[in-house]
């Protein structure tokens, strides 16, 4: 290897498809960076030439052997070879990671590893959403503590860069709601509920079979996915402890056929809208409202049109006005998109 | 004053429409903030606290004598009463500030002054696309050389975070194309001979008589100011020195009743598109093709339903899909909004 500067030492804790996806970028991608730039030490930095300083230390997943084995065999996983692959995440601080990335997902054990990583000095990426919705603030403050970093960019919105939005577009301004249709699961069944006429169960049961929903489809159906990922959004627009547990959710599974017929009429489409507004100015934390629900949105307009995985959100702040941004809410490239971001936005500083 | 951690010096250069409305959301916000930590010094803090932090010790405009009377006379200044004012850009280096803030428009002395600001090791913040446009990477590199900061989030979208996009959001990925509405004037001349039948002389004396367009309106009508903006996007996601002169521009001049009738026949709406497309993945400079034309684009599209100075983007790229960010292009706070993140952003590290 000839690129031999500072490189940036990755560990990636989970390697399922977001977690294989962003391995793969960061070798395929790097791997080509450092050949055009041994080529040209000149050529123009694209700022994700940073790609080319990161090296992958450490690899952990429950399936050590299997990803020993797919690494040790698939071209596009070259330049993770040299990498600890392993099932114990102990193991991986003995490769001395800047940077840990979390992609195991679910609450438990995800919390502690992070809280450990944190504790560490270690900076954190994370795409965990559930961990983010119950223990963000504590987690937060212990990267302040520590002098490390947290992202978690990917948590929300998938490749919509909205968590980014939040933290940095929006600092010298003052945020007066977040809307937004989160929660790629309901849209999908929504879609299929409107635009085939098939009713909720029938719905489900052709989201779980093409992978869209689990089998338990509480999480999704019930607007608990939502939740957490709006009470992130509301945490960090307006700098208070908003626990997903505190926002009023209702879910989608009383929605009728009949009701999608009779709003069709009207030209409206049901959503699961997540929604945090500041319903006051003074410095307590009573005054931010925070909703999932089932609501009626015109069929042309931003959340209308959303299909699929697709995911929006509005912003409205006292000197911005209304920002929108929309993409793709879920997908591995593009998930991994967003987790790469940070991590070489971290590298980069 | 209770509040006395570290404060970063800002110079307001150029007190215009935006200058005066940074200037005023620092003096009101930061006093307000202020208060409320002296008052409960544990309070949970917003990132926009960091306003708090913010001291403009220099403001210089061609009118200073007006400026100074401003300030001390109107109490939303109050905060901006300790600040050297002056007509002399050069003695706002006497008060020693740590971010400097370009807001004097033009190519010319501006590109001076920042080159000057930037080889003294001062960060700069600036809204100017037109010095972007032909002087970008020259200055972009001399920050890099002096170890300090270029930023420029207000020069492009106006409160879109479209600049961050590119520049951080996408860091990990490979963009494609970029593709947006980026001027306001030329959209609300369209507008006009859209849905009042107005012809193009017509609309435009409206535009001036509104002041949505300059006396001499060349630089909208013909492109120029979006030229100018889809360089700058296109030189960060491409890593390339595109300048706006490479653009290839088609103005709105020629846009007559009749195709705008035929257009609406049709569904469709005329808007003046700026791009860049990737056409092939070489590392050779001249595969990025960058174009402003008007086009004919859906009604019903989130360009097609853009009004007034509404700018919309869509960012094509390799992981994460299609992305698509839209709000206010212009206006005094929403502009003012987006100069504050880069302050707060530069202040906050």
């Amino acid at each position: 290897m000839v690129y031999n500067v500072n490189m940036e030492k990755v560990a990636l804790v989970g390697f399922g498809t977001i977690g294989s996806a962003v391995g793969k970028i960061i070798s395929v991608d790097g791997a080509s960076r450092r050949t055009s730039l041994a080529h040209d030490p000149n050529s123009k930095s694209l700022i994700s030439d940073m790609i080319a300083n990161l090296e992958v230390t450490a690899i952990a997943g429950l399936a050590d052997t299997e990803i020993r084995d797919l690494i040790d065999t698939s071209p596009e996983y070259a330049g993770l070879r040299s990498a600890t692959v392993t099932s114990n995440f102990e193991d991986i601080y003995a490769t001395n990671p800047d940077i840990v990335v979390e992609l195991i997902g679910g609450v438990h054990p995800a919390y502690e590893f992070i809280k450990d990583a944190l504790s560490r000095g270690i900076h954190v990426v994370t795409a965990n959403k559930a961990v983010l919705g119950e223990y963000g603030n504590e987690l937060r403050q212990l990267a302040v503590q520590n002098g490390v970093q947290l992202r978690y960019e990917a948590a929300v919105g998938g490749a919509v860069p909205v968590v980014r939005a939040v933290r940095s577009s929006l600092m010298g301004d003052k945020v007066v709601s977040i809307t937004g249709v989160l929660n790629g699961t309901t849209n999908f069944i929504l879609d299929k509920m409107t635009h085939d006429g098939a009713d909720y169960a029938d719905a489900l049961k052709q989201a779980q079979e093409l992978g869209f929903a689990e089998a338990d489809p509480t999480a999704d159906v019930e607007g608990e996915d939502a939740a957490a990922k709006i009470s992130i959004l509301a945490s960090l627009a307006f700098g208070r402890d908003l626990k997903a547990a505190s926002v009023k959710r209702t879910g989608i599974t009383g929605i009728t056929q009949g009701m999608i017929i009779a709003a069709k009429t009207r030209g409206q489409v049901y959503k699961l809208i997540a929604s945090a507004v500041r319903t006051s100015c003074s410095d307590s934390s009573d005054n931010i409202e925070l909703l999932v629900e089932p609501r009626l949105v015109p069929e042309n307009s931003a959340f209308g049109e959303l299909q699929g995985s697709m995911n929006a959100v509005e912003i409205v702040s006292e000197y911005s006005g209304k920002l929108i941004f929309s993409g793709l809410g879920a997908g591995d490239t593009s998930t991994a998109s967003a987790v790469l971001a940070d991590i070489v936005e971290i590298a980069a500083v």
